[in-house]
């Protein structure tokens, strides 16, 4: 059997659940490969991925008899059929965290689940420790986004808007073969840097703006993720101290991430960091990357995760001062038994275009 | 009070539903205007919306008294205040299709809700009549994307791929103000055209390809929705008598979109014209258009619904021939009392570039 879906019912049987529906798409691509409309059913003996005439044809050339996965046409699903599935299964499994309250009625009535249960994101933290292949993925992805960030120092004049600095990182990972943006680019200069979140706009790039850019593309469908910030004419002083805090904070979390750190450790050290100079880290310092550009696991106050071999997490601290200006330096980075790697690896000292 | 609060409580009430909580961004944003993280308490005498530090001030300096709407920050909110909004209310209303079942139970339990009810979508109900503003909104995204379209026949030339085209309708929108795409453009040339939902791919445009350009904006956070098909250096033979067919029906469900015409006989005439042909329509003839690309009524085979003066819909029929070429030609049409208009006005008779 495909070893993913092998691993996943392994874990479910050590959790007593005999029978699952996955129907969030990134789990389904990450479980047998495939990228469609359609639900995978795990029935007591079978492994049963349904889907529409749309799909059909590339779904049974994608996978192999190897994968041990039957592949069925909804519009030759009957209601018995349905009822059927699971009739030999005591419980069933669902994802709570994707599935919709209306779905979730929907499911236990057409399947007639008695005992419909939830899963705490089963197949999510099977996703959390990636295989080699998921790596080169990763690298690749993070590869292009070096590059990509390479090409902008040449490609970014003052007069431009952030917009078209936006549109050219799209257009970037286009050309060199990405599969497109991980997520909407961060384009953000002068005082639009002082949000976390900001939105490129119409704002038109001048002598003296500080900007910071927060990008990513996928390759394979895995992400990169990663910010830097850059300063367009020359550095202003009052921004020396916080670029310094911040460079040496993600430098020193960068030392701190091998196999066995604590994330929650990992954030205090830098949030009491920053608290120390009178500043504070006001979103996370990281998250896992994978197929989803955040997934687990966080690293931030509450939850206590202790990182592993093979987690792809970033590292990302910034400081916001409001109505000012903003610096935050993010790299996508390897947990490896001995320490980790960045796997983005663009400069981080002061860059002046 | 803000009307639309007031029309959603009207009907609340004609429901006996006694209180509601409303989660999904594009509701809110519909009903008081605001977009940021966020969610929209309607307690038995108060409108109370919850969001945090980052978006406060940007929320109070949006909402008037008139609006009668109490904003509270997140970190204030204590354990007691979620128990108390709702105590005097025997019943509170959740967006069913819109919460995850992880949410669902989160509620209930935050807020101390014994009668926790489905809303059967009551807010997009009221969102699928249109008001003059709405309107409006609507009209000049259907502007720019007329405008785009002009602008792409000039701009469209042989040996471009299909993703260079994407960019430049993303380009164009931002240019002209628009708020950005109102969904993932298709562009779709050569065979490409014969999969209805086709991604822009690195396939160069070539003489005698047939395009497929299904795109729209977002004005003002409402949306545009037309499919243009064009030829390159002339129109192939094989493809005349399905265009004719498609432009023939959609032009005829032009003169059948009235206040009062339903919506299953719609798409029944249209596909029934293209059995009669040897083809199919294998998607809905349109779909609502709003806030949401999709939103409700569809006009499909399913559900049947009377249209209304100021609904907004799309009327869309396309032909796909496996391995050879599609064709789909698609406006954004307003009711009217009297019959409807189309919004979108580019020219739909056979234009070769």
């Amino acid at each position: 059997m495909n070893p993913r879906l092998q691993c996943l019912r392994n874990r479910l049987k050590a959790q007593d659940i005999e029978g699952m529906i996955i129907s969030n798409p990134v789990n389904i691509k990450y479980l047998i490969g495939i990228e469609a409309e359609g639900i995978l059913l795990l029935t007591r003996k079978e492994n049963i991925y349904i889907t529409d005439s749309r799909y059909i044809e590339m779904v049974q050339s994608t996978l192999t008899i190897t994968d041990e996965i039957i592949v069925d046409d909804i519009k030759d699903i009957t209601e018995e059929d349905y009822q059927s599935f699971f009739s030999f299964c005591e419980n069933v499994g669902f994802e709570e965290e994707y599935v919709t309250y209306s779905k979730y009625k929907e499911y236990m009535h057409r399947y007639r689940i008695n005992n419909f249960v939830e899963t705490e994101n089963i197949v999510e933290k099977q996703r959390i420790i990636k295989d080699e292949e998921e790596i080169e993925n990763i690298r690749k992805a993070c590869e292009i986004t070096d590059n990509c960030f390479k090409h902008l120092l040449d490609f970014i004049k003052i007069g431009m808007t952030e917009k078209e600095v936006a549109h050219e990182i799209q257009r970037y990972f286009d050309e060199q073969g990405a599969d497109g943006l991980a997520f909407d680019s961060i384009v953000a200069s002068g005082v639009n840097s002082s949000k976390p979140h900001a939105v490129p706009t119409d704002k038109i790039i001048q002598d003296g703006d500080i900007i910071t850019i927060d990008f990513g593309c996928k390759y394979n469908g895995y992400c990169s993720d990663m910010t830097r910030t850059i300063f367009v004419g020359y550095v202003k002083e009052e921004i020396r101290e916080v670029y310094n805090l911040v460079l040496k904070n993600q430098k020193q979390t960068l030392e701190e991430m091998y196999d066995g750190a604590n994330t929650k450790i990992l954030f205090k050290m830098v949030d009491n960091d920053f608290k120390i100079h009178k500043y504070e880290l006001p979103h996370a310092l990281g998250h896992g990357v994978g197929l989803d550009v955040h997934e687990e696991p966080a690293i931030g106050p509450r939850k206590e995760v202790l990182l592993k071999e093979n987690m792809v997490v970033t590292d990302e601290p910034g400081i916001y001062i409001p109505e000012k200006f903003g610096v935050r330096i993010e790299d996508t980075v390897l947990i490896t038994k001995s320490g980790c790697e960045s796997l983005t690896k663009s400069d981080k000292g002061y860059i002046v275009i």
